[in-house]
């Protein structure tokens, strides 16, 4: 059965159907506008983030359910990096008439079953018929004022930390373009998990002076922090975190070993700098959290940029500094 | 100058420029989220429209600085129409690289524009390439939580009521497409008005009982507030407010003097039910704002659905019910 088919209302009346509302909406899908309860005391986030078919992703390389679960994992990525707590989504669609409705319910069960693990409502959106498919989101949180962590903050002598490991996204795209469907580095594309509870650690215990995910690259995501934060990094190359299937494949699909750990996006680890006096407290909520959190570098003045020092002081020639939509 | 030669950061960078940030915006653009103030004992609002280039649009039929003040509007109609003040909002887009930056300034000109005749505050949004230009904007606003006008509410033997003209804004369209440039229903297609402070007497005064704003047309919107009230309506003809353009001009366009009236959308008015003893009340709201404000029909039983009927009591056929997207 196709949309064309069912048509529009009945669309919205499935997706309704599918939808469990969470504590906080007053009023969810099926009115001029959602309507939401604030906790007292909170402060609101909001974030939108949305996925175009043939730019952010291929059909042939993913499946509308993993699709679904990514579009609400990039957004719950985005409320990660300030330490807030994700509540609510609106999600709007462009699709050509003549999908498959059973593509459209995996593409919602995806993005359902992602947000109900963090207890996120979806609460809206629109819908409309387009030649090809894009999915945008729009992310709605809450968090305590003092407690949220911006771009801005860093400051000179910082450590810079990041959790988990690098470029195993990129190369996974890379492995999906030669055919390759399994392992590791394709999951952690098509598959990526937000750092949600991670996020409101690092806040909760006030160890980050600055936050971001890393959604375009380690070089052009810690870039964004250096502008904001009128300061510079450099990144220490040996201490990089990366996996050990990166580690055995990568040599099959880039000349650089460290391109796509520096420069490849969609990982969303979270990037963020420290005091130095709080190292310790920083490797026992890794402990805590039984992720990798790892130091890979120092905030410098403002002059340095962002640069990688190779082992003996060298500095490490970077071929590419991160993704632009128009370039 | 092209977009892809300034390139995505100096676009964003260029729209902060244009930006003036409200009371309440804690963060706007420049952050992973954006950071909004609740007002003391409000609820929050949430609403998403998109407008994709050839489906809701074309540009050859406008202008980029009222295709953004357009986009705005539609999004501040929802709020309207369930009485509630807009705050800010997001906007993502979709564009081809090639376009002129020109472009994308007149078209950022006209939505920050019309937001800011309303103080409301572009806090964020995403970009991307993308073969054709869509706008998806996600407009938040703020209420009182007792005084929100939902679709559900109307009760039999309530009147219904609209504020303004209807048919204009369908007609406008069916001239642009003749070739017309000017007018008032060319006026009322491309840059609609959205009844902001009327939503929100009307939800201050109490005087409806549902309410909803007309895209999809007359009969499609008042189909809305009826299933989900759990009533059904009459609508007589010879009450419909037409404008003294759509008269004169409507036979030139459409064999059916009323169909565009009845099913045309866009016109972006106020459609609400009141409790008969309140006639005098909402006539009295129109004098205050200056609008007519004039009763239509009347809440029957379900069973009726939406009805047309003509002066001496003969149904009137309704040829179109609305617009599906898929269908």
């Amino acid at each position: 059965m196709k949309l064309a088919e069912i048509g529009e209302f009945a669309l919205i009346a499935a997706i309704k159907e599918m939808t469990a509302e969470g504590e906080g909406v007053i009023k969810g899908i099926g009115d001029d506008v959602a309507v939401l309860r604030p906790s007292p005391g909170k402060v609101f986030l909001v974030t939108t983030d949305l996925l175009l078919e043939k730019v952010h992703f291929r059909l042939e390389l993913t499946d509308p359910y993993r699709l679904g679960r990514k579009a609400v994992a990039v957004n719950l990525s985005d409320i990660a990096a300030c330490g807030g707590t994700p509540t609510a989504f609106l999600v709007s669609l462009t699709i050509p008439a003549e999908t498959e409705v059973a593509f459209v319910q995996a593409l919602y069960q995806g993005m359902l079953e992602q947000s109900q693990e963090f207890k996120v409502s979806l609460v809206g959106g629109d819908t409309s018929r387009g030649n090809g498919l894009l999915i945008s989101i729009t992310l709605i949180g809450e968090a305590e004022e003092g407690a949220i962590i911006y771009r801005e903050g860093a400051r000179k002598g910082d450590l810079i930390f990041v959790t988990g490991s690098l470029g195993d996204a990129a190369l996974g795209l890379e492995m999906l373009k030669q055919g390759k469907r399994d392992g590791g580095p394709v999951q952690r594309h098509l598959a990526p998990l937000p750092r949600v509870k991670e996020g409101q650690a690092i806040a909760r215990q006030s160890l980050a002076t600055a936050m971001i995910d890393i959604s375009d690259g380690l070089v052009a995501d810690l870039g964004h922090i250096v502008e904001t934060s009128k300061v510079g990094a450099k990144i220490w190359l040996s201490r990089l975190p990366i996996s050990e299937e990166y580690r055995k494949e990568v040599e099959g699909y880039s000349t650089d070993p460290y391109a796509l750990a520096l420069s490849g996006g969609e990982d969303y680890e979270l990037l963020f700098t420290s005091a130095p006096e709080k190292e310790r407290a920083v490797g026992k909520l890794a402990e805590e959290l039984g992720i990798p959190i790892q130091a890979i570098g120092e905030v410098v003045d403002a002059s340095a940029g962002v640069r990688v020092i190779e082992e003996g002081g060298k500095e490490y020639p970077l071929k590419q500094k991160g993704h632009d939509h128009f370039r």
